[in-house]
């Protein structure tokens, strides 16, 4: 069985207004050295055969949202 | 200016209904090879000055649940 670790990520130029809220509920705690937060999402998959090409596919169908988002995985044993 | 990437999750005792509805969601895709699937978030701070036992304090306070999560970090440039 591997484990595979995917992240999930909204891409760089679009404005993350979960992040931003993050960002400023931080500052207003008192954490004044954060300057920004960018939120994504972390799926940690077990699969038994693993195919790298199904891992893909997987995240352009269901996982992440190809047209906003960003995604890279990596395979851990 | 330092990158410090947050990695959030359940924890492993606990059922992740989310992920469970994910594993059946790619299942019925087709994807019958996924045997798990559990969610966390990915959050990414920019920070000036880096100090991490504040970091762990954010963490603690707003970032994660420790009651049900569990965090690890790590600095990236």
């Amino acid at each position: 069985m591997a484990t595979v670790r995917l992240y999930v990520t909204l891409k760089p130029s679009l404005l993350d207004s979960a992040g931003r809220t993050v960002a400023g509920s931080l500052q207003k705690l008192g954490f004044e050295e954060v300057q920004e937060a960018r939120i994504g999402r972390l799926i940690e998959l077990q699969v038994e055969p693993l195919d790298q090409a199904r891992i893909d596919e997987m995240c352009r169908k269901l996982l992440a949202n190809p047209v906003i988002e960003d995604y890279r995985y990596e395979v851990i044993g």
